[in-house]
Formats: C-alpha cells, structure tokens, sequence
C-alpha cells in the first residue's frame, strides 16, 4: 500500500471519496458500538458469578483471627484478604490496607488527605505554595481529573513503550512543589506499555526536592495478562521493594483491586505502602469509618483463594479478552498498514489499544465515528486537562462489545482515522 | 431507700463497705462483659442471614433501570436503592444518594468536601478563618472525632428529654464561624432522647449568619424502636420537609444507613438532602469513584422490599433489644432507685441508655467497672474533646451482650456507680 503521504492530489481525492462512501454506507446502518470504556463484557462477569454463591445463610462469617465479620471492626481489613491482596502485588500484609469497592476511591482519599493534613508528617499540600504532579501522558483520565478537582497542577511526561521518560522526570522533581507522580506500571492505560526494569529503579531512586512526593502507582493491571504464563506476559518489578531498597521504603502509594477480576463497583480494593505510610493512613482513616465490607472481603478470599487462584481465574479473563483485541489489531493491520497515518500498541495485557493518528486529526476521527454510532474515549480524554498537544492520542477499548461488533466498530474508526487523514494532509499541499 | 446524699457518714461508711465487699467478689469472677459500642447482638445478625441467599450465580443482576449491576456506573446508587431509602427516610428518591457500606464515612466526606471544596459555592472552610460546630452533648462520640480530625472547633449544646437547647443554638449560629450542628434526631446517641416538633422545627428555622451553614442530620435510628407500632414510638418530623417548609430547603445534610438493620460495615449508606445539595456532592463525587456496590445494593432491595419490610425486620431486632434494654432498667430501678445518686434514660428505641451520675463520678465508676472486667465506653467520650465538664456522663449500650451477661454487668455496674458516689459523697463531707 502507498502511504498517503506520498499520493498525489488525485489519488488522494480518489481514495476520499471512496472511503466517504463507505462512511455514508456504515452510517446509515445506524449502529451504536462503544469502544469508550475499559467495561469487562457480560461474559466476562459471567466468570464471577459463582463467587455469588460462596457466601450464604449457612456460610461460616468469621475471618482467620476470630472476627465476626457480620459485625462492625477491622479498619484495614480482615487478614486473610490482606495476605490475598499482598500475594497479588507481591507485597507483605502488613504493607496492605483492604478497603470498599473502588481503588479510584481509594486514591482520591489518598489525595484528599494528603491536600487537608499532607503526607509523612509536612504541611498539607492545600497549604503549599503549589502543588504540581507528573503526568505520563497519554494516561488515565480519572487520575487526572482527581488533579483537576484538587486543583493540582498537572505536568505531561513523554510515554515511551518502556514506560515515562525518567530523564524528564529526574530534572522536573528538584523543584519542590512536585509532590507526585501517576503510573500505571503494568500494560497502562492507554498504551498498555509495561514499566522496563531500568524505568522502576530509575524512579524508586528518585531524589526529590519535596520530602512529601509519592509515586501513584496504581497497579490497575497487574494480573491482567493476555497471555497465558508460558507466553508473552509483562511483569513489572516490584516497587515496593525496589523503592526500600534505593532507601526511598516511604516514596510509593500503591492502588489495585479486583475491579476486572470479579465485578467492577463490586470487589475489593486496596492500598499498599511502607508500614509507616501504612501506619499513617490508618491514623487518619479512623476518623473516616469503623470499616470496610468484611463480608465481600470474605467472598473474595474464599472465591479467588491465592495468587494461583487468581492467576487460573484470569487466564478465563484472557480468553474472552485476547480475540477482542486480535481482532481490532487485524482490522488495523489490514486497513493502516502501510498508510503511514498511525501507530497503534500491541499490548501483552490490560484494557486498551492505543492510537496515534497523523498530528490534529484525533478529534476529527472520534467526532466522525461519533456520527456513525461509534462512541469512543474522548479525544484529549488521555491528556491533562484534555489537551493533547498534538491532537493525536486516541484511547480504543475493546473489552466490552463482541468480536461481531468489534469488527464493525474497528472497521468504521480505520475508515474515520483514514478519512480524517486524507483531510489534514489535503489541507497541507 | 434513703437517698445517700441524706445519710449519716456512719451510714455511708457501712454501705460503701458492704458494696466493696460485694465489689471484690464480683472482681473475683473474672469476667470479660462489654458495654462499650452499639454493636448487635449475633443473634441480631442472624435475622438478616437469609439476605446472603437472596443474590445468588442465577439472579438477575439488572436494576429496574437496565443496568448491569455487575459492571461500572450509576454514581447516585441504582433508582430501587435510593427509593427504598427514600421510604426508609421519607425523603424523595431524587434526594438521595446511596454510597457504600459506611455512613460515618459519608458523613466524614460530606465534611472532607466542605473542607477542601467548601459548600454552596462557598470559601471552602479550610480557607476560613474558624470553623465551629455546635455539638448537643452528650452525643456521638465518632461524630466529634471527624471534627476534630479536621480541627474543627466544637461548642456543647444541653440536651434536654426534647432535643437540644434550640435557644442557645439561635444565639450561636448568629456567629458566621458556626458552620454546622451534629444531632441524632431520634433516639439520639446515647441519650435515647428523640427530637420534638417544636425543636425539629427551630432548627429548621434557624437564621444562621453563615451561608454555608448545614445541618449534619445523622438518622441513624430512623427505624429503631425498642417497641411494635401499636405501642410507644418516637416519630420525629422529616427534617428535609420542614427545612423546605421554613424556606431552608439547602440546610440540612442527612445520613442513613443500614448498619443496624442488616449487617454493620456491610450495609447500604445514604445521603439526602435537597435535589441543589445533592447535585454539588454528586459533582464532587464523580471525581472520587465511579460508583458504589450496586450488587449490595439490590441484595439489600430486594431483601428489605420497602418500608414494610423494613418494619417487620426492624421488629425482629426490637424483640431481641428490648429484653436486653428491660434487664438493664430493672437492675438500676432495683439498685439505684431513691438513691440520689443518678439518672437514667428510658429510651423507646436506639442502642443507648445514658446514665447520669453524681458530679465527679463518671471516671471512677467506668475505671471501677474496667476493673471488675465490664468495659464502658470512656467516661468523656460523649463530650467533645472527651471532655464532660461534670464527669457525669456514662453511655451504656446494653445491644451486644446476652441477658444473663447484662444482668451481671448491670449489677456491676450499679456497685461500682454507688461506690464512686459514696466516696464522691465522703469526701465533701
């Protein structure tokens, strides 16, 4: 296939008009697909649903030490779902606080507290001159929407494939008022890169400026690989460890749950930290509950068991994942190769493909697929303050709608992606 | 019985010595009873056992709006969850929101937003020069808590049989610092005491300097009655309505939960208010998850139903506290009648019986009872900053223990009270 770039004005008409055909012929099918959200499809909560019946009436409700867990108590949960949670991040139980449903949550809260009454014993950041945090970008819209609602300022940082630009990253935090950074170490979201080793040792060496900076490491993915263990899985390094070891044990604030394990809104979630950021947090959050859901706690922990439990339960995940992404990969393989408007991620693992267009085209092609009854993430939804600097970044998430309407879906955005080229580059000759 | 402030110091050294008497042989028994939290019984936890059955691998897991309960979304709580709160709380469906597990834990975010964010597009308070909230003591000690944590500064208010002191309240919240009121309107914590429509309708009425003034309206004994219908119950006048009706509809913050309906920290939490007040938390909220446990939330729909399932769950509950809040009556109408030396509350419903004893006695009778083996809750800890200026205060909560438990400790109890008054009384004599 030529690539667009080098067409000339005719055959570039050409091909226009023909792919507006097309468009014109999806469109009037009238379709709605949605490739917005990382949403696990319905055949995918199916898996969970025996975890519905682990817990009845005749269920035995008490937890390893004794703990009713009908009754109130136990602010940093019950210590079988802190050793569950500690084997799935390959952290200590006591570095585990099990908390609600959301680990969303569980990072605003972490924010929240650290803005009313700051971090490891300093000034609260809402006190602070400014407060800035680094931003791997294209990344999660929710992480930095927490950022906007707190009014923190928000700095992107350049994503390569082995994780952020560490070099960026090592000026930018001399200044004291950055005070964290987000990471999504494992298949991120979008790009689904994982973090390289060289990249987690280079930011557990951190030195920086403000005493109170913490790494976000929000292992969203951490056992959400496509691949079965024998093939291609990503495992990214253990930033607890890696943190005590550079000397940096109080640096991380580590976020996961069972969102995309078992049901989203309705597992469990957790933070992972030193014991003295550990320690820290509990302080506070007493004053914030008496504690969370011991009950699905249990649920969990009797329905996942251990790492090997959950690692069998998610291989079912990657059976009902890995044909979606194939399938939105080979559209674009078929429809882009070769036409030099895009790069597009292979991820081993995660939620998310991610697409890079020709620059100022992003927009053009969501709006299109829009029209066409394709729904997909905002474009700039991946970028601080939705601003991608280069209109570029689009987030596909193939997790929900089936591989019949996948195929639509993909095939209708290659078309827009490809429509919205022609246009930028007839714009420019 | 004498009164013991009328007896001869003979008199009182002969009965101090036959109590201490009686003392040391309860002291020999070593027992371990508790009267410290609120927390049910098991066999209260039994009652809602069969709600484990009622969510199962082959229910419908789709609320009437069609969503998928399994998966994200819906911020404000599934529409069958916030109707059935609506019911419980004789509020709107559209002025509820229904969170997680814990309703201490929206009551410390409501908080944490006014905080950081303020309220009604207010300063937030952290930005404010001094932020004051009128407190009806004795009252919840976990309510103080959150003020405190924020360094909130905390004014008493009398508790009358009616409610607090609304008189002194109007002359308080001429002061802008005043920002809030807690109160447990119903069988308020640990007084039992409900709220009169007189008072009800004072607050609501309230004509507080501060725009951003809220009443934190805790109902968390909203349908808690020690007594069926036909008998004695407290109904206390929709706080919502009456706001409404004096022209503050934005004035009140209301909290609710299950937590002493079906299972405590595993429970459906809410908030209401007016459809303005919930429209700025739901704004906040968005940033802070996606959404809370929708599959708790129907297991507890459509196990509860509506208010008349409710009712008649409540009623199990009732049969299981009364004898337990009796046994307790009798043994200090028995011991402590025509002895001067306290008061106590008769409360027809709620999970307290508040003793008021002489001047200066609360620490050595709670210590006294520590001894003996019958832990209390913390002599001060219903006072703000733990601080009650008579020490006279002691919160029973006779819900957990069985009968026969609470008759021993009840007798405990009632020797140590007498003992600290005897001695109180010698030494001013």
């Amino acid at each position: 296939m030529t690539a667009y770039t080098e067409m000339g004005l005719e055959e570039i008409r050409e091909l226009h008009s023909e792919l507006e055909h097309k468009y014109s012929e999806y469109r009037a099918l009238g379709l709605k697909l949605n490739m917005a959200r990382g949403k696990p499809s319905p055949e995918q909560l199916e898996l969970s649903l025996p975890m519905l019946d682990i817990i009845n009436s005749t269920s035995e409700l008490v937890s390893v030490d004794g703990t009713d867990c009908r009754n109130y108590g136990v602010l940093a949960g019950i210590p079988e779902a802190r050793a569950l949670i500690a084997e799935m991040v390959h952290a200590r139980p006591e570095q585990v606080v099990v908390c609600g449903a959301s680990s969303l949550n569980v990072m605003f809260d972490t924010i929240s507290r650290a803005w009313s009454f700051g971090v490891g014993g300093h000034a609260p950041w809402s006190e602070q001159d400014e407060v800035t945090f680094l931003c791997p970008s294209p990344g999660y819209d929710r992480h930095f929407a927490i950022c906007e609602h707190f009014g923190i300022k928000m700095l992107p940082i350049e994503m390569d494939e082995d994780g952020p630009d560490v070099f960026q990253i090592k000026e930018l935090v001399k200044d004291p008022k950055v005070k964290g950074i987000w990471c999504v170490p494992q298949y991120s979201n979008p790009t689904g890169c994982s973090y390289s080793d060289a990249v987690v040792r280079a930011l557990a060496s951190l030195k920086p400026a403000a005493p109170d900076f913490r790494i976000f490491w929000d292992n969203a993915y951490i056992v959400h690989h496509l691949n079965d263990a024998s093939e291609n899985q990503d495992h990214v390094l253990n930033m607890l460890d890696e943190c005590e070891k550079a000397g940096n044990p109080d640096m991380v604030f580590e976020f996961c749950s069972t969102s995309k394990v078992t049901f989203p809104g309705a597992g469990i979630a957790a933070f992972a930290s030193s014991e003295t950021n550990v320690a820290e947090a509990l302080d506070a959050m007493k004053a914030q509950t008496i504690g969370f859901d011991k009950i699905n706690q249990l649920r969990h922990v009797r329905f996942l068991k251990d790492a090997q439990g959950i690692a069998e339960h998610m291989s079912k995940h990657a059976a009902l994942l890995r044909p979606r992404f194939e399938k939105v990969l080979e559209i674009f393989e078929e429809d882009l190769a070769g036409t030099g408007i895009g790069a597009w991620t292979h991820p081993q693992g995660g939620y998310f493909i991610s697409f890079t267009g020709l620059e100022g085209t992003a927009k053009a092609t969501v709006s299109k697929a829009r029209m066409a009854g394709v729904t997909l993430t905002d474009a700039g939804a991946t970028w601080p303050y939705h601003d991608d600097p280069h209109d570029a970044d689009i987030r596909i998430a193939p997790s929900f709608p089936s591989v019949e309407e996948l195929e639509q879906a993909a095939r209708i955005f290659t078309v827009c992606a490809r429509i919205a080229a022609l246009e930028k580059i007839m714009l420019h000759s």
